[in-house]
């Protein structure tokens, strides 16, 4: 091959509070030859996500952190280049987990082959992807919403809760969906079909919230934490269920101007109308169910009744910067970096 | 019946914090006759429960408030006095809703007749009762513990706790039991069999809590929130159970020394280790569960598999105080009193 030169992002430091792009380091690198039983893979997209925000923390959660000087962490749509590999040939796309570089070795571990005719590539990053199948197995396997419920979700307009919305309109329930601005508003409620939709900046946020679900909260599926959990508490029904993938609006720290401590009030909600709080990361639910997302979500977006949208940002050198502004909502869609 | 008195307690104000004994009063009352198709049961023994102190409060959860000036509710085991039932006669024990009182009149709603020779019949009201059946279908259904996990339970002296640790042994599980002095600690470790018992007040507590969970928990039985739940969470290994059935920590009010908010650092917990967290009221269970629970804890109970230990107090008028300092952890095993 012709390649010769690739480039890396690496952790230059661990952020406190919000990321800085001088937290990120970029850097160049060689591009080895694949050895027996090895491919070399030129990453097209990498896909964005907030739980990387949790990996340049040094604490221990369900995966290890990203070391300083390490490379960061993520999943990427990559080509494969040249294989020593008896399963992969040139020209194959794949969902990787490369981190973020423009080029990298694989010995297949990891690695699942897309199929370009099923849907467009970069789905497998996000509605066919980590975030659909987060959506998909919350919703479905934890939120379990029934005919006529309510389900509320935040970020409503970003991979995962766009597609909590559709699915659940898709088993019979009322989507309430939380969005930051007219735009992404418009988008959650005349594209994507949600019953509701709430701007969560608006002052009387909580008040719209209470009007939008007349009979309760059934399901909460939690993929924001902070202000909004706060609404959400005193609407939850008896026996709602509260699946939680994300706490973006703490991953940055949380807010220090509150001193009070919440926790009883949460726990008496608890214990008042036996809710079922559960966190999860999708992967747990994988060997079960991914099939059947696949079939039922690729079906939905062959014929129409499953919208998605992505953010695409060009060129590596900007993945910090994108990733940054995502943690406070800037994208509009799932946000990929174009590497090549 | 040569019967023509009875006295009840009503609730006289509601409580700031703790309740007062002058937040009861005691009142006398008739007889009435029982009509057609009505029974009425002298009080042997009435329970006193954790649960009864959010019935003070103004406040709506799974169950609406005792009205100041309002019989205070409670359950008891009587006897028939007389009946004009036809599914009841004189001589009869039951279990009956009747509230803090020495006589009622009952329909027959919400009567469960007790057979005295399965158990004693003060066994209806704890081990073989709403308690037993708390800690049962709490920890077997939510909870799921499996051969080998740890099973932590503060109270473990109390009613719920120490069943809860005595079912976790039955299933193979390890219990750790929290409870609160000498006394108790060595009932909890000797009698009941606990593999290990840690006083709660112990200035190191955290530390020998953590030594004594080598492996981490798996589950997790709530039953008195507060400052365990601190000393629980950094321990609880991933895809934990908390099952919730009572926080008696925070039902006389929050610590406002506390001036942090506790529900980020829970939230991530839930997040990173794919916690589930449930309340739950027993009776959810009851339709589905009853009957294998009296079966099961009935057989324990007389091989001797399962111990119990009742604190009983005598006459209807020592009930407030008697509730009050339970709510401080005053008793020692289930608490009742004796009304005639």
């Amino acid at each position: 091959m012709t390649t010769t030169h690739s480039r890396q992002i690496v952790l230059a430091a661990r952020p406190v509070g919000k990321p800085r792009t001088s937290d990120f380091r970029i850097e160049d690198a060689g591009v080895p030859a694949p050895k027996q039983g090895e491919i070399l893979l030129a990453v097209r997209y990498l896909s964005l996500d907030p739980y990387m925000r949790g990996r340049m923390e040094d604490r221990k959660s369900y995966a290890e952190p990203v070391k300083i000087g390490g490379l960061m962490t993520g999943e990427a749509i990559a080509t494969v280049v040249e294989s020593q590999h008896p399963a992969y040939k040139a020209g194959d796309i794949v969902l990787a987990p490369t981190g973020w570089r423009t080029h990298a070795l694989s010995d297949g571990t990891g690695l699942r082959k897309l199929d370009p005719t099923l849907a467009p590539i970069t789905t497998g990053l996000g509605v066919l992807g980590m975030p659909g199948f987060t959506a998909y197995s919350g919703l479905y396997l934890i939120g379990k919403p029934k005919p006529g419920e309510t389900v509320v979700v935040a970020a409503a307009s970003g991979p995962v809760g766009s597609l909590v919305g559709q699915l659940a309109k898709l088993r019979g329930a009322r989507a309430v969906g939380l969005a930051g601005g007219a735009e992404k508003c418009a988008y959650v409620r005349d594209v994507l079909g949600f019953d509701v939709v709430i701007d969560h900046r608006a002052s009387d946020f909580a008040a719209q919230l209470a009007a939008a679900c007349p009979d309760g909260i059934d399901v909460y599926f939690e993929n924001v934490g902070g202000a909004i959990w706060q609404a959400v508490l005193p609407l939850l029904n008896r026996f709602a269920r509260i699946p939680v993938c994300g706490l973006i609006a703490q991953y940055n720290g949380v807010d220090p101007s509150v001193t009070t401590d919440r926790l009883p009030a949460t726990m008496r909600e608890v214990l008042a109308k036996s809710l079922t709080v559960r966190g999860f990361i999708n992967y747990e639910f994988v060997p079960d169910h991914h099939d059947d997302f696949l079939r039922e979500v690729a079906a939905g977006i062959s014929s129409g009744r499953i919208r998605y949208r992505e953010d695409i940002v060009e060129g590596l050198e900007n993945a910090p910067a994108a990733f940054i502004g995502m943690l406070d909502g800037h994208n509009f869609g799932k946000l990929l970096v174009k590497v090549s």
